[in-house]
C-alpha cells in the first residue's frame, strides 16, 4: 500500500490559505484551459460554418487544447500541483498523494471553472450554444469507454512519471510540457470517434450550458478508470516504495545508459 | 496593496544605462514579433491570393504568432523582463511591478517596434497594406471586446503565475513558453471572431502603416481591462504579500502532491 | 573500442529489481507511444474515409507521434533511459552503452508494447484493422532501405548528443525534445516515400495484429543499420574517451563562443 | 570594438582535437538539418505530385525546417556552439566571438554537411531533383533581399540574445527553441515570396546537387547582412561590454519585474 500521507478529513487543510491558494489556482487554470479547448470548437465553426474542416481542424482543435493546457499545467504547477483535470486529481487521491478534502476542492474548483468557462463563451461568440463532446454515430458507447480508459491511462501515467516521481530534476521542468503533449496525440487518436475528453471537467462545462447529456457518463467513468489504473500501476509498479522520499528520485543507475 | 517598489517617475531610472538597454530590447524584440505575426497574414495572401484558406490558414496565422511570441520574449526577458505587449506591461504597473516611467518607455519602444515592423513589410512583400486585425462582420463590438478581455486574461495570468511569481526555479525556465503558447491557443479560439489581439502593439503597427480604423479602439480596451483584472486577481488573490520576497517563491507544500 | 561497463549476462543484471522497473517503463511508455502513432493513422481514416487527406493529414501523423514520443521518452527517461525504440537501445549496445541482457529485456517489453497497443487498437476504433507502415507503390526496397537508415541516422545521433553525452547538464532537459522533434522532422520526409519508421516496434505491433508483413524487414534493417553508424561515429568521433567521465562532459571550449 | 577573443589565425587552433570534433558537429548537425528541410519539400511532392498543396503545406514545410533545426542545433550546443548556418557563423565573427580561422572550419562543414544531405536525398527519393529555394514570380530580387536580410537578422538577433548573451541560466535551456521557433515562423513569412532561406548552406546544397542557381547570391548576401547588422546592434546596444565576462551575464534589475 503507498504511503498515506494525509488523513482524510483533516480539519486544518480544509482552513489553510494554502488551500484556498490552490483552489482558486485550480479554478483559474481550469477557466483559462477550458475556455481555450471548448471555444476553437466553436471558432471553427465561426469561421467555415461547418464541423467538417478536414484534418487541419482536428489539428487545430488538439493544438489549442494541448497549448491552453501546458499554459493551465505551468500557472498552477508550484501553487496547486497543475491538476486542471478531475481525473488526474482521482489519480492522486487513489495513490494517496492527495487527501480527499483537497481532492473535493480541487473537484468543485475544477468543475465551477469549466462552468465559468462555458458560460462566457456565449456573450463571447455571439450566442454560440456550447458543443461539448460527442460519440461519432458509429462508435458504440464500450468502444467510446475503452478509447477514454487507454487515452486517460496515458495521460495519467506521464504525469505519474514526470510531475510527481522525479519532480524535482530535469522532468520537473518538462513535466508540463509532456502531460500537454500527450493530451495533444492523444486528442488526434480518439477526436473523431468519441472527442478525446480524458477530462471530466472539459465535458462537463459545455454539456451543462450547452444542456448536451447524450453519453456523458463515459466522459466520467472512463478518464477515472483510466486514470485510476494508471495511478495504482505507476505506485507500485515503478516507484521504489522502500527508499526514503529524498533519495529515491535520483536516476536508478544514471552510468546505465 | 501591493508593494510598489519604484516610486514614480524616478529620475535616475530615466537616464540609467540599464533602462535604455531594456527598452532597446524591447524595440527590438516587439519589431521581430510584429514582423512575423502580421507578415504571416500577407503571406496567405501572397500565396493563396485569399484570406478563406481553411483551418490551416487559421493554425498557420496562430503558430507564427506563438513561436515569433516565444522568441521575443526569450530575446529579452533578461533584459527587459520580456513583456513585448503594453497590455503586460499595464498589468505589471497595476501591480506594482514596473515604474510608470519604466511603463512609458516600454509603450513607447513597443509601439515604435511594431511601427517599423510594419513599415519594413511593404516592401518586402512587394508593397501589400498591411492587414492588421478587425472584428468579423457578425461580431458586435461588445462581444468582441469581452472576447479581448477574456483572451488577455488568460495570456496575463500566465504571465503572472509562471514569469513573475515563480520566476526563479522550473517556471522560469518554461514561463516564456506557456505565455507563447497560450497566445497561440487564445488566436486560435478569437482569430475568426475578431482577430485575438491581445496586444495593442500588435494592433497599432500594421492599423497605422496601413491606415485601418475599424474598432481599433478594442484592441486597447480589451486588452488592458484583462490584463489589469488579471494582475489584480493574481497579485491579491494567489501571491502570499506578507511572506519575503526570497522565500515566498518556493512551492508551497512540495508534499502536496 | 568504446569503453564496455557492462559483461554480457551479468546475471545480478538480469534479477535486479532495477532491470524490472527499467523493462516496465519501456513497455509501459512504448504502449503509450504506438497506441497513439498508429491510432492516428485509423482516426484519419474514421474521420475522412480515407488515406489521402493533404498535407494535413501527413503533418497530423507527424505531430501526434512526435507529441506522445517526447512524452514516452520523458516518462521512462529516469527509470529506463527512454529508449522506446528497438534500434535506440541497439545504438546503445553497439557503443558498449548497456549491456547486452538489458537490451535483450529492452527489445522484448518494446515489442510487447506495441504489440498490445495494436490489439487494443481494434476493439478502441470499432474493429479496425491496424495499417503499419508501407512502401509508396513508385519507391523500390533499396530507395527505402536508404531512406530508414539516413532518417534513423538523424534520430540516434541526436539520442547520443543530447540524452548520453552531455545528458547532465542543460541538454539532459531537453534531450526529449531534440529527440521527438526530429522524429517529427523525419516522419514528414520520410512519410509519403515509406512510412518513416525509424522504430521496429512501431512497425511490428501494427504488423503482426494487422498481419500485414509486406516489406517489413526494411523496417528492421534500415534502422539498425541507421543506429548502429550513429553510434560508432558518435561514439568515437565526437565523445572524448581519454578524458574521466565526471568531467568530460563540459562543454570543450565554453568561451569560444 | 567588441573583445577580439582570438588572433586570427592562430595555429593551434587549427590543429587542436577540440576544433576537429567541434568541426565533424557542424557537419553532422548540417546534415541531419538539410535532410529535413530540403527532403520536407520533395515529400510534399512525392505525395501531391504538386508544390500547390494549400497553407497545410506551407506549414509542414516550416515545421520540418523547425523542429529538425531544434535537434540539430541541440545536437551540438555543447560541442561547436550550435552554428548549423554559415550566416550564424558570420555574425559570431563580426562580433569577435569567433576566431576567423574557425569561421572558416565551419563553413567548410557547413557547406559540406548541405551537399551530402542533398546528394543522399537523390536515392533516397527515388531521383527527384533538389529543388532549393527561389524568389517568387512576382518578387524582385530587391524585395527578396531585403525580406532575407529583416528574417535573418530576427534570427541572429534571437542568437545572441538567448545562446550567447545568457547561455548560463534558464536561457541557456531555452535558447535552441527560441533559434527554431523564430526560424519556423520566420519561414511562414518568407517562404510564399522568396522562399525564407536565413541560411546559405540550406540554399547551396541543393542548388548545387539540383543545379538550379536563379537569385542565389540572395541567399548568401542577405542573411550575411541580416546576421552582420543584428551581431553588431546585439553586440554593442544590449551587452554591456566594460562588466567582466562572469558576472555580466546575470539579470540586470532582478528585482524590477
Amino acid at each position: 500500500m503507498p504511503p498515506r500521507r494525509y488523513a482524510i478529513g483533516r480539519a486544518d487543510e480544509a482552513t489553510h490559505p494554502d488551500s484556498a491558494r490552490a483552489t482558486l489556482s485550480e479554478f483559474l487554470s481550469t477557466f483559462v484551459f477550458v475556455f481555450a479547448a471548448e471555444g476553437s470548437v466553436l471558432a471553427l465553426r465561426q469561421a467555415f460554418g461547418t464541423d467538417v474542416v478536414g484534418a487541419a481542424g482536428n489539428l487545430l482543435v488538439a493544438l489549442a487544447t494541448a497549448f491552453a493546457l501546458f499554459a493551465a499545467i505551468a500557472s498552477s504547477l508550484n501553487v496547486s500541483g497543475g491538476h486542471i483535470n478531475p481525473a488526474v486529481t482521482f489519480g492522486a487521491l487513489v495513490a494517496g498523494r492527495v487527501s480527499l478534502v483537497r481532492a473535493l476542492y480541487y473537484w468543485i474548483a475544477q468543475l465551477l471553472g469549466a462552468i465559468v468557462a462555458a458560460l462566457l463563451l456565449r456573450p463571447s461568440t455571439v450566442g454560440m450554444r456550447p458543443v461539448g463532446l460527442y460519440v461519432a454515430h458509429n462508435v458504440g458507447n464500450l468502444n467510446a469507454l475503452l478509447m477514454e480508459v487507454i487515452l486517460t491511462f496515458g495521460l495519467v501515467y506521464t504525469v505519474f512519471a514526470t510531475a510527481i516521481d522525479h519532480k524535482r530534476g530535469t522532468l520537473g521542468t518538462i513535466a508540463p510540457l509532456a502531460i500537454a503533449l500527450i493530451v495533444g496525440a492523444n486528442t488526434l487518436v480518439g477526436g473523431p470517434f468519441e472527442g478525446a475528453c480524458m477530462n471530466p471537467a472539459r465535458a462537463f462545462g459545455p454539456s451543462l450550458v450547452g444542456w448536451r447529456w447524450n453519453n456523458h457518463w463515459v466522459y466520467w467513468l472512463g478518464p477515472f478508470l483510466g486514470a485510476g489504473i494508471a495511478g495504482l500501476i505507476y505506485e507500485f509498479g515503478i516507484i521504489q516504495p522502500e527508499v526514503p522520499v529524498h533519495t529515491h528520485h535520483q536516476p536508478l543507475a544514471p552510468e546505465d545508459y
